[in-house]
């Protein structure tokens, strides 16, 4: 009998089938797999082929817009929101609309284009975690976002438009509705029982270890309870932390550690995938708060999402999370050094 | 400047990317084609190779899962959930779960294995619509159910896995999410206006003009204010109805001709793309109400949904409705007799 299962923070359903459970050798997918020779903005010597640069990593001292950097931030060419004007919130009949404005930032993670995520040192990840950071901080300042999203889409079935390795941010007038769902979720959470529901979700999973996949000193990365897609993870701090941005100094490098490490065990177990990853944290105006928890959502592509989906907004994956992380935590690959 | 659009039902904000809009042409897209060659479940003769016929529609009165149907529902052979047993809600320490009951059929919408939806005849499709309510007045006769999915998955990268034309509907113990902020979108409205909302978008878009793509006596078929995905449409009923198979019997025949009318000039306009339809209709147990109005929502699968969208719940839809509405109405195709 399959199995429904409720997110305890958002309330979505989703169909666990674990009767026909998939083994990961069930997924058709195309591997992710770097080609090269094509044009690529993202290289050393074409900097003047992206938007000017808002920052990069330069341990040598190079001139800005030049090779040398370690990592480079600059704006989407092709941006989904424009960085100039105001909101000018406006109706038109019964329907609400405003300008489109925002921030949509690309992060180059390095410079070598046949580098995944997972391939960088810890210390290089740990840089591309800095620079998110320092991202979020300057745009925190300007008063018209209220909410900063860092994602990553790996593969071309994940929606990636260029094989260099990056990861983007949007900053956004208005909390998106999936965050809000988990702001208010655990916003109810906290008035009923004055604990951070992701900090219960915690505990008991250390407590049982079913879902747990690996853990340090900081972190713990787990298969969720009711996970949309198969093999999803989600990456945690362990002690109440309701802003990535507000992490103590060591969190980014032991975060690093185990981020690529899950990555490590993403490619090992699934052959390379596609996916996408996803920062939750608290939005712009509440950064400091007792009831949410920031965290990483780390969801690769394996299955189509269809018809069902797009009508319903629940969703059916056919490996049980206790599976996935079983197959996940007993993949052989070397540890991480932090 | 790109716009902030927010759907008046769901509250969910998209962008429009005005600025780099798309035409029909800028779409990287499969065509969906018809091979065959290959053991088809749902054709003449291989009756015995799909679980027992549910219903049929047998002109010439022939016998259970043998050919001579025109229509033929059966229960999906991998079905998502299992139709015997209760509920059996249960904790296991903060969540919560229940087994996975429910109906999942399929409904094999005409013989011929050549023929998508779009091209059977107004009376085939009628036949397909009168199919979804009566298997639907059935199944509402089983307490455990809270609310009846049609939804319908056309070509591979929208998620079907057999080429013959075929729609499929689920039964669920609980009233999906997607459907739930409907429903709460439109009882808010109502409780403030004390009027359908459904009802006073039709009003305004049969007022301005500028999203309808067609209309004939008893429906309405527009590009909505704030859609998800480029070339999206919405069919509604121009009357307040809360429940699809609540309908009067004319409506089937109207509804079968617009949908046809809409399929083929989604086929002209994007040379025959992969789509998903579902039809929202009200949860079971409050089939009549005045503030839900049941509506088919169309979605050609054209772009790629990535961790933007999944991170945020917030879509980028590079095609304004006003500009797909043009599209899709202007295109040359034979008027569909009712």
């Amino acid at each position: 009998m399959p199995e429904l299962r409720k997110d305890p923070v958002t309330g979505r359903w989703v169909i666990i089938a674990t009767e026909r459970a998939k083994r990961p050798s069930d997924f058709v997918r195309e591997k992710v797999e770097i080609h090269g020779g094509r044009f690529c903005p993202f290289c050393y010597g074409n900097e003047s082929k992206t938007p000017p640069e808002i920052m990069a990593y330069r341990p040598d001292g190079s001139a800005r817009n030049t090779p040398g950097w370690t990592l480079r931030v600059v704006a989407n060419k092709f941006p989904a929101l424009g960085i100039e004007g105001s909101l000018n919130r406006q109706g038109e009949g019964l329907y609400d609309k405003m300008n489109g404005v925002g921030a949509h930032e690309v992060i180059v993670e390095s410079p070598a284009h046949e580098s995944t995520l997972a391939m960088l040192t810890p210390k290089q990840i740990e840089d591309v975690l800095w620079a998110y950071r320092d991202r979020i901080l300057d745009l925190k300042q300007d008063r018209r976002f209220k909410y900063i999203l860092i994602f990553k889409n790996h593969g071309e079935a994940a929606g990636a438009s260029l094989e260099h390795s990056h990861s983007q941010l949007i900053a956004l007038p208005v909390v998106p509705k999936r965050v809000l769902e988990e702001i208010e979720g655990s916003k109810d959470y906290f008035g009923y029982r004055e604990r951070c529901v992701y900090c219960d979700i915690i505990s008991q999973e250390k407590e049982s270890g079913h879902r747990v996949i690996a853990e340090n000193q900081c972190l713990l990365a787990l298969a969720p309870f009711a996970p949309r897609f198969p093999f999803e993870m989600w990456i945690v701090p362990k002690e109440h932390q309701s802003a990535f941005e507000e992490s103590h100094k060591q969190d980014y490098g032991e975060l690093a550690a185990i981020l690529k490490d899950m990555l490590t065990r993403l490619d090992t177990v699934l052959e390379s995938p596609a996916y996408n990853f996803v920062i939750h944290t608290s939005p712009v105006p509440e950064a400091l708060n007792s009831y949410y928890h920031w965290h990483m959502e780390i969801m690769p592509k394996l299955t189509k999402v269809a018809g069902f989906e797009w009508g319903t907004g629940f969703y059916i994956n056919p490996t049980p999370p206790e599976e996935s992380a079983k197959f996940l935590r007993e993949a052989a690959v070397p540890a991480v050094a932090v």
